[in-house]
């Protein structure tokens, strides 16, 4: 395919238009035998990827290296800081110039907000952000879309609820802010108070014009729900053990709890991954379950934007 | 050559008969030239392997990461427990179901007995066991196997000796039991009181109708043996220092002893690596150190098995 | 080419004639696009390069390892010393034994110094020296020199300055013994009293009848450098953090200083990496800056030693 539009850099989900999203999910397609190791491909052959990973994440890691390696690429880095120069008081930004050095595209990981930023000034390279802190991680996204939109056929007109930590969770703020770009019919937020999703993001929706509803336990809106898209709630949010655990149980999200509240036949779960409590593992036999699907969907959708940054033509 | 059998994971060397087991042997001589550098492979390009090391071990990593670039295949994964999920809580079963999602084989190094089964269960790729705490290391004994077989031209007929850690040794109760199929003459296990071989090990080679000796020493019965295989004796099995340090001179491996005891010039001595003091380096040089050679062997062994559950024909 | 010479081993700069040193660099240069990945090449393909990193180091690390790829060979290895069997007790020689057995060459770092000459003696293929303690490290030295001729046009007749921490600096001690094989013009040297070059060195360039003269400031003699090479001053080095504070401002290149000493506008700046504040980010963007682009030759370099010992002709 031709690529509609050219992006030097994988920065923040912000910089795509949702055709420029759409495009990237065709090829996302077109590679999934590639992702699967049913088809042989070797045209990234003889370039080379780094990743930096300045906090671990294997997932993320594992996925990017798959995707460069089935598409006859090879990668070099680290997974871990300790293992770097950053000990030695280097800046991100020489870390950046010497690893745009070796290799044809960097993969970054960083715990600063504004890290992938910075590298995509200071890089002679394509930079793909694998999260900076608490604020992007674009190809999360980016996976998260793609899983909607093969599952539910497409994304306009779905009713998508977000559930648990509204508050501090990068992955739904940035999804959430995608999906408003789409003709979404509505959204919903889920969540205890203390982990309401922010204001920002909520002026941003309505800005938007997205129409979304906040409620404080899922009970009743979860038969209204084409996605049902979770996140862990984590114990140090909390000042009260017994509130984390009251929290806790109210969202759980169970096999119980969905007939309970007759959720439809067709809702999707979602989830990032790693689970702990949230999330049971009675529903992962259920036709509810993608999130296994969306983990793996990372894969062709990583190829597809490595493959627009190297600048190569899948046609 | 074509298998004449299939199996979708290497779980325990329990699940193979001794044709399988030298059908699989036959394939690793076909792989010595590959695993040597000397012939060019690319039988399984595009193929990708995860390694998931929850506990280091440089030797057996190596040697499946290299057993598999030199095939032309590719490896992800991670090295050490630190830089995964699990510290974020993530269970095992969900590590795999990702895991399996990126990837065509899955190699596992895990701490908790059973680790390798439970993950076969949860994989829709197949899973190789690279050691399960103290339970199985099914590709260490299929090196040991081929070793011996190689070294010794047969299995069947040979004396075999163990001396060391009898109790605690994996490696020595996986290898026994696996030899306990072939016609072997006779096994000897050499160890102090409180390190002897374990009751259920002596029970199942009596089921084989293997004869065995059990010996406090090796000089009474060295001169016998075709085969002595050694393992360390390790100081925290011993309440008492003096103790241990009394042991280890006695069990320790060298030159000397070997002449005082009148080995034979054909002995072979094995020993799964790394070694401390219970061998001596001026075993090296001589004709009996088969060491290096089996570490080596685990490279074509291991792409046989590779090659094995990736169903690749290589005949 | 034709080698015009073979080596074994990577040990040592002192192993190589000015001669090979430069039967090297014209490799290199047949390298860069590859090295760049403009070039497909797949002459090391079905090859294996072990890096055993006894000591972090990414820069090196990641420079073999990129090199090796373009190449189409592969790498296997351990980053760190926690993930290897030297913690439970292996000699390095019997790591070594082992590892030559998994691949075609061996990349060592390791804290010891005369650990890679070690290593060459229990190695059955080729082992190139990453850095072994305070002693060598080859392949920087190498892409020393190589940036350096590629810069000035020729390495004769130059005027190079050291600057920094000159009694403990490896690289500068290896760099100016390999020059002194040049008809280098003269050697300048600046730094702090306590951190003058030492003794051995000094007399090895008188040997060489290499002119060489000594600094306690960099002001008086930069405008005559046509190479000015900078290094880390550590506080560790000193007693008193007061001393080091005004050392350090004294010996800090910024534009200001170049510019009040009447630097050539010729003048090389280079730096091995990671710098701290001993050379300022404004340098970065004036003609002066070479260290990035040093950084990125240890791709080529690294490219022409592993041919070269791997023994493939590239002509």
């Amino acid at each position: 395919m031709n690529y509609r539009f050219e992006k030097d850099h994988v920065v923040t989900i912000k910089d795509f238009t949702v055709d420029e999203m759409e495009s990237i999910f065709e090829l996302a397609d077109e590679m999934i035998p590639i992702a699967e190791g049913e088809k042989k491909d070797d045209d990234l052959y003889g370039k080379l990827l780094t990743t930096l990973f300045y906090e671990p994440s294997t997932r993320t890691r594992l996925s990017f290296e798959g995707a460069m390696k089935r598409l006859g690429g090879r990668c070099i880095g680290f997974a871990k800081p300790g293992t770097s120069s950053a000990k030695k008081g280097e800046t991100l930004a020489d870390t950046i110039r010497v690893a745009a050095g070796y290799a044809d595209v960097i993969v970054l990981r960083h715990h600063h907000e504004g890290a992938a930023r910075l590298a995509s000034k200071f890089s002679d390279v394509p930079v793909i952000n694998a999260g900076d802190g608490a604020n992007q991680h674009p190809t999360q996204t980016f996976l998260d879309l793609y899983t909607i939109q093969k599952t539910c056929g497409e994304i306009d007109n779905l009713k998508i609820g977000f559930i648990g930590d509204l508050r501090y969770s990068r992955t739904i703020h940035s999804l959430a802010e995608a999906l408003s770009l789409f003709d979404l019919h509505k959204m919903y937020f889920i969540s205890p108070e203390a982990l309401k999703a922010p204001e920002y993001l909520l002026e941003e929706l309505k800005e938007h014009e997205v129409q979304y509803h906040q409620f404080d336990k899922p009970d009743a809106i979860l038969s209204e729900l084409d996605v049902l898209y979770c996140t862990r709630i984590q114990e140090e949010r909390f000042a009260d053990r017994l509130e984390f655990e009251q929290v806790k149980s109210c969202y759980r999200i169970k096999k119980k709890l969905l007939e309970k509240c007759g959720a439809k036949e067709s809702l999707k779960i979602m989830h990032p991954l790693p689970r702990v409590d949230e999330l049971d593992t009675d529903i992962d036999s259920s036709q509810h379950a993608v999130y296994f699907q969306q983990a793996k969907n990372g894969v062709p959708v990583r190829q597809a934007l490595l493959a627009m940054v190297l600048d190569k033509n899948f046609s």
